[in-house]
């Protein structure tokens, strides 16, 4: 969730929503509209410091100094499969990729299933299978479940809702907040991927394209990096909806800094990036669901990038950028032919149902 | 989640459903049919021992010792609102009790929201606001949450998925593979509030009734049962979908004991008992969202049952049975004429979005 404007933060019951009454796709988005919903209506009257660091993961504190991190993700994916994954896979690596981004082990995963009525059996059954497979992979364990069922026509044939517990290991220090000018951004490879694959997966777009879904679970890649150093990464985020550029402008928000990237060192696959200049998209705001952007201490850069390359799914690592003092809470791109311009959230809905 | 057949549990890959090919309500209905699907669908490829267990959370251990508690549920609850509660309080509650049913204290909670397009904001601040009041009324923090959007038609308003997490003390160990013969059941008050509340609100009956849900949080209830005693406490477990039968039948089969409960000490409220009659429906079958059934000591049973008596949710608690050596995986009642009946498991589906 977003970090909360100071004049919201302090309220401690709801605040009218003068300009929407009524939920709109783009609520999901996000973007700016899904962190325009969290800041009004959600955190007030749920405010409490932890949900209001904005980050992928609560950390908590439990008894013995020991700190958790704890984070739930529902997964409304439209179709439920497709290529790369399916929406099994998808909830299990999008919560383990959540607790991770806290620098965190992974441990427990709960998954809370709605079922459509008519929903087949079989299809059901290999979604589990997948989560099964992302599991071990990722070396979590399902220790709890819920099955809800809904009549024809109250879902989409399922949704899943998974929540994840890790403990942070002593000495990491990894929020939104902790970027610091003179940091140097990594990127873990090429962005979008998800998204288009989702997109063309759905059928409607009357052409094809070789465009397989990242979706993966990112915390052996996490675990590799903070074999390097604990106390040099200060941020981790994986840029799901609303794809690389809002993530990075939560980040410029909630560290106060300002974030340049450069266009040219941005790796953007060929197909995906032939899909989004037919569809007129930003590979920039299309969501990622195996990628990771790090900010790190620039002194050790040079070995975290190795650290990630050497890892099953960070071998296209690179750098695609640098924290500065300003301009506050704003990212900038240095473009291929050599202009700046400002990179804004996501502003509405783009892919809806994308994860 | 239901303890599985000896067949099942070593199976690690999925096993085909002979006599379903499709899901049908009665695999939400917390019963027979939702019994078996878990223990043929999820589990043989999820399986592990946390989840094996079929408890109400899985319990973990985390380094140093400290023991979690860790549950997840999914709230498709039809109306959102009822007399009593709404989705919101139900998706707190239903929660926080899981956690505490393992005798432990919750501390954090997940939400997963999926809100249907087009759905009225005011209506979802209702939601949050009651969340918060019961979140602040059991003493937890919501400390992550997510929020997804589905188009018109493909989600009922908005369901609402909760995780929670707590810390088992030491000295507890509670579970339902631990009654032991001997043992006195407790009832904390009188059964089918929530079930006949949420079915009247649909206003589907032709008559009205004066019923509201018992959804509330028992944490502070299975606190002051602990400060009794920690170790004499064998099994607590709130009776929800499936209703006390259901319950007591899962129980009695994960302990491999025989329980036998006496019809004239069951309470159940006049209007719930009128209600029930005029339907045909048995109040041992109705969902509950604010009772539990401890299985404890007989040595310590009254001073037990005292300290349940003195908290708010629990004024009305009795005594309704004993745990025996036989019939094993049995549920007996000895009825109001002097007969005796076996009281089986919910086998289909008799209220569908209940919970």
């Amino acid at each position: 969730m977003s970090e909360l404007p100071a004049d919201f933060s302090k309220s401690t019951c709801p605040l009218p929503l003068p300009h929407i009454d009524r939920i709109v796709m783009g609520h999901g988005s996000g973007g700016k509209m899904s962190h325009d919903l969290i800041a009004r209506l959600f955190l007030p009257p749920l405010d409490n410091p932890i949900l209001r660091a904005g980050d992928d993961s609560g950390v908590v504190d439990i008894s013995t100094g020991t700190r958790l991190a704890i984070s739930t993700d529902a997964h409304v994916v439209s179709p439920l499969f497709f290529p790369g994954g399916d929406i099994g896979r998808l909830a299990v690596c999008g919560t383990v990729n959540d607790v991770a981004m806290m620098g965190a082990t992974p441990l427990y995963l709960t998954a809370g299933f709605i079922l459509e009525e008519g929903l087949e059996v079989s299809l059901l059954q290999k979604v589990v299978a997948s989560m099964q497979t992302a599991a071990r992979e990722a070396g979590v364990y399902i220790v709890a479940g819920d099955t809800k069922v809904v009549q024809k026509g109250n879902a989409d044939g399922l949704y899943i809702t998974t929540s994840g517990v890790g403990t942070i290991p002593p000495g990491v220090d990894i929020g939104g907040a902790k970027a610091k000018p003179g940091d140097v951004i990594i990127l873990s490879g090429p962005i979008g991927d998800h998204g288009i694959a989702v997109l063309v997966a759905r059928g409607e777009l009357g052409f094809e394209a070789d465009v397989k879904s990242d979706v993966a679970p990112l915390n052996h890649l996490v675990e590799a990096m903070l074999n390097v150093s604990r106390g040099s990464i200060h941020v981790l985020r994986d840029p799901t909806r609303g794809g690389l550029a809002t993530t990075l402008n939560e980040i410029a928000h909630q560290s106060q800094v300002g974030i340049v990237i450069h266009e040219q060192n941005i790796p953007v696959r060929p197909a995906v990036a032939a899909v989004c200049e037919i569809l007129g998209f930003d590979p920039l705001y299309v969501a990622n669901e195996g990628k990771l952007v790090a900010i790190v201490d620039r002194g050790i850069a040079d070995q975290i990038l190795s650290s990630i390359r050497n890892t099953h799914y960070g071998e296209e690592a690179v750098v695609i950028g640098e924290v500065q003092d300003a301009p506050r809470s704003r990212v900038l791109m240095k473009t291929t032919i050599g202009s700046t311009r400002v990179v804004d959230m996501l502003s509405g809905e783009m892919l809806p149902r994308i994860c």
